[in-house]
C-alpha cells in the first residue's frame, strides 16, 4: 500500500504520531539521568539518541518543543551533566513508567524503583540497575527552526560497564548486556544477533542472489 | 569497570570508534536510496537516523565530515529526494556490502543485487526488496561546527509498505516486517517483542521491585 503526503497531512493526529514514530524501526533507548542544582534527581526516557562522532565522542538527542517544566532539559542546562543508562528486560516496565509526567519535585528514581549512583565531581546520577552507563557533559544546543525542536549535543566523559561486556576491539556486546530496544514510544524488544560482519570492501566477494527465506 | 575522559582521549583510534559507535545500543538501520541528476543511482547504509517530529513528519540523519565524492549527500542536494528502506534478514549481507566505497559511476543497486523501484515525479529510487520504504524530501541541512558533521532533515512525503504491517492505530509492526537492527556499523540483529505498553500515567500502578531474572 502507498501513503501519500496529503494523506499523511490529513491523518488523525495520534495515528500519524504513532505511524511516524514507529516507521523508522528500532531505536536507541536510554534512561536519561539528571539532577537540578538543589539535588532533586530525574529520569527521562529517550529514544532519539544518535551517534555524532567518536573523536571527540559526541552523542546527540532531540527535545520536542519545550514546555517550561521540562526537567531533563532544565537540569542539563543548570548542571551541564547528564547520564545515559541502558534498559534491561527485568525493568523495562519501570523504565517505561519514568515517561509519565511527574511534578518536578518528585524523582522518577524513587517513584519507579531505581537507585542512584554518583561519581565524584559529576553532578548527574547514573541508574545503578543499568549495566552500561554513559556520563555526558553538555556541549551545544541547536535550535531546529522548522519544528521548534532542539538537538542537544554532549561529550562522553565517563563510561561505567561490566567488564565482560567490552570486547578486545572496543565492541560493546549488547547481547551479553541484554540491552532492550524500542519501536515508537511503547513497544519493547530483546534481540538475537545474526552476525557481526567484516568491514565491507569494494573488491569483496558477494552472493548477489537475494532469496527470501528464514535465516 | 570505569573508563574516564582522559582514557577515552588516549585510546587507539579504531578501538575508540568501535566503542563509541556501539555503546549507545541498537540503532535505526536504513539503506538510503538516491540518484544523481544523470540518473546514476546509489545506496548508502546509515544508522544515524532519528525522529524529529510527526507533524510535519520529519526525520534527521547525520553525515560525517564530507569528502567531495560523498554520493548520497551530493545526490540529495542535486535532486532534493531520498529514500529510506529497511533491511531484512535475507539480505543483510548485501545491505552491508553497500557500505563499501564504490566509484560514483557504479550503482550499489546492481553491484549488491538490489532492484530499483520508482514513483512518478519522485527522483530517488526505492529498494524493491525492502518491505517498509519511506520517500523523503530535503528540508534543511545543519552544520555542526563542533566536529564538522552535518545533520540533514527531510520530510516524509511517501510511504510504501505491505498492508499487514500497518496496525489499526498507525503502529508499524517491525516484527511482522522482520526489520533488522544494528549495533555499531557491523553487527546485525533480529528482535523479539517483549511487550507494547500503554501510555504511562503519573497515577498508574507499578511494581517498583526490580529483580534480575530472565523474562
Amino acid at each position: 500500500m502507498q501513503i501519500s503526503h496529503s494523506q499523511l497531512a490529513n491523518m488523525e493526529q495520534r495515528f500519524r504520531a504513532t505511524l511516524i514514530n514507529s516507521i523508522p524501526g528500532y531505536k536507541c533507548l536510554q534512561m536519561v539521568g539528571t539532577s537540578n542544582r538543589d539535588g532533586i534527581s530525574n529520569i527521562g526516557l529517550f529514544n532519539s539518541i544518535f551517534h555524532l562522532g567518536a573523536n571527540p565522542a559526541l552523542l546527540g538527542m532531540v527535545f520536542r518543543p519545550l514546555t517550561p517544566e521540562h526537567d531533563t532539559f532544565n537540569n542539563i542546562m543548570e548542571t551541564g551533566h547528564y547520564t545515559f543508562n541502558n534498559v534491561l528486560p527485568w525493568f523495562y516496565k519501570q523504565a517505561h513508567q519514568t515517561s509519565a509526567s511527574y511534578p518536578s519535585e518528585e524523582s522518577e528514581f524513587s517513584i519507579c524503583g531505581f537507585n542512584k549512583q554518583y561519581l565524584s565531581e559529576f553532578k548527574a546520577p547514573f541508574v545503578q540497575e543499568s549495566n552500561i552507563k554513559i556520563g555526558l557533559e553538555f556541549r551545544e544546543c541547536i535550535d531546529v527552526s522548522i519544528n521548534n525542536t532542539k538537538i542537544l549535543i554532549g561529550e562522553v566523559v565517563h563510561i561505567l560497564l561490566d567488564e565482560h561486556i567490552l570486547g578486545d576491539d572496543g565492541y560493546i556486546d549488547h547481547t551479553k548486556a541484554e540491552t532492550v530496544t524500542v519501536v515508537g514510544l511503547d513497544s519493547y524488544f530483546t534481540t538475537q544477533q545474526l552476525e557481526r560482519l567484516p568491514f565491507a570492501k569494494a573488491n569483496g566477494k558477494l552472493n548477489k542472489q537475494i532469496t527470501q527465506h528464514k535465516v
